[in-house]
């Protein structure tokens, strides 16, 4: 059997690979989109996205998400649900590994995006969107004078939480040992702010409310005493895992598993491209994301035609 | 009078600038926008956009821009109608100087867009949106199988030409010397494509049409020669003007007067980021200012914040 052959193959189906979607497609490149799952990538949970420029009202993630997949489909982009495995170079061939079998393209776009790591405890699930979160400046807006808890000790936690300051009543940053991994600068911050309390050698066990969020359940791990904390709303940020395992052989990734693109979008290696969330660099928004995927279209449609 | 005090100062109204100012305010920054005339840039006159990500059936740059105002304005952004005349670093202070006076800020978004240069001949403005065209990526999938003309003779002309092969049935590259500015690859390239015609030592008298565009009138500059050119749709590609005349003495500029960003839109001055067309590396699409709007805005933060 001969595997199928294209000129633009993107792997991720979020804002950033449907966006490089509708610019390859418009471009009549003969393009295919690979995503395992849903089409939207995680901002079919997002609840209301405010901050996408062009709602004035805000818009659903799923909603938004469905209007950029119909917009690609609508140029003849096509798709495939599959698994992506692996990915290699067969001369000027990049060859892409799949559950369904191999696909051939003359240029590739990584966009597969980032996972928010999960504290894997009850309620986590069942309160995303609605009182749990894993981005203060997507959401921290919503959580205006109401007391909001956030999970972890590194960077990213701290930012959250100095971010979350501006619009919550008080922010608890809980942490699991009993000092922080995050740099100096950003400790001193926090500790100045007369708004952040910190709960040192803690966990959360559980998140419980209503229909939205209403207290935690922690423990201390030192002396596995039990507590609750009234909260609105709790921002894990416990750190990302970009999907980017499969890449290992024939990109060079950083230690936390990103691509390190330039402007362009290029990669190390001619003819793979990176967008969105899974660039060393992102900032994680939707509208950073649509920006990369035209940029990585537009590059290489440009690398295609240079050949 | 004591200047008036913001933490971010965003100097255009287009996509990038919006963009900026809808995440710097809704981070609750005090901030203004500055534009000198209809807030939206040059899409308010764009026509039905379809490539923006999010509108399944394309949207109008005038109805685009509005919704992006109004978004930014319910976020809190202040606004001021005014000409930008200069700025200058005093200490940690950037001051801006405007038709309607100095305004201070801790942060500077610089986002004036670039002009599209134009032939300046009758039917120009009257057709724009209508047949005449600056941007092949944007509109060339709305001149399926009809004839078009390029003008201009430099890498971008050429490169809209050959964006164009895709979709025209014929594209007439209209140059006013007898030679090509672009670089020997693209005019090779341009030279192989069975579609592409050259019309040299031309220029454009006039634009004629209907409702839409029909013809051009030509004339040959070495014989004084006149002729008509039945076309659909004139892409006019001689160059770009950045608003950046006033920067000369705080930046750097390129040749072209455009502004070097890392991928972070920090400019070489702390405090100063650019965002959107007024970048050297810009790709000139709504979708990519975007990007930058957010990605200057959440830097701009967050060296506000390191202070």
């Amino acid at each position: 059997m001969t595997a199928k052959r294209y000129d633009v193959v993107i792997i991720g189906g979020g804002p950033a690979g449907l966006t490089a979607g509708i610019y390859a497609a418009r471009a009549r490149l003969k393009s295919l989109l690979i995503e395992r799952g849903a089409t939207g990538g995680w901002i079919v949970n997002a609840g209301l996205v405010e901050n996408y420029p062009g709602f004035a009202e805000g818009i659903s993630g799923l909603e938004l998400a469905e209007a950029m997949n119909q917009q690609a489909l609508k140029f003849g982009l096509e798709t495939l649900t599959a698994e992506v495995n692996g990915l290699h170079l067969d001369g000027e061939q990049r060859v892409v590994k799949t559950s369904e079998g191999d696909v051939v393209a003359r240029a590739i776009i990584v966009a597969g995006g980032s996972d928010r790591v999960k504290l894997g405890v009850p309620g986590e699930e069942e309160f995303t969107g609605r009182g749990v979160a894993y981005c203060a400046v997507c959401d921290g807006y919503f959580y205006r004078d109401v007391p909001v808890a956030v999970v972890g000790g590194g960077n990213a936690a701290i930012n959250e939480a100095l971010e979350l300051t501006k619009f919550a009543s008080k922010v608890t940053i809980i942490h699991r040992r009993d000092e922080l991994r995050a740099t100096k600068i950003l400790q001193e911050r926090a500790s100045a702010e007369p708004k952040i309390e910190f709960s040192w050698n803690t966990v959360v066990e559980a998140i419980e409310g209503e229909d939205t969020v209403k207290r935690l359940r922690l423990k201390n791990v030192k002396n596995g005493e039990k507590s609750t904390l009234d909260i609105s709303g709790i921002f894990v940020a416990v750190g990302f895992k970009p999907n980017t395992g499969y890449l290992k052989s024939v990109l060079t990734l950083t230690e936390d598993g990103t691509i390190i693109t330039n402007e362009k979008m290029e990669t190390g290696v001619p003819g793979i491209f990176a967008a969105g969330d899974i660039r060393s660099s992102s900032i994680r928004q939707i509208a950073a994301a649509v920006g990369d995927g035209a940029v990585a279209a537009i590059y290489a449609e440009r690398y295609i035609a240079g050949k």
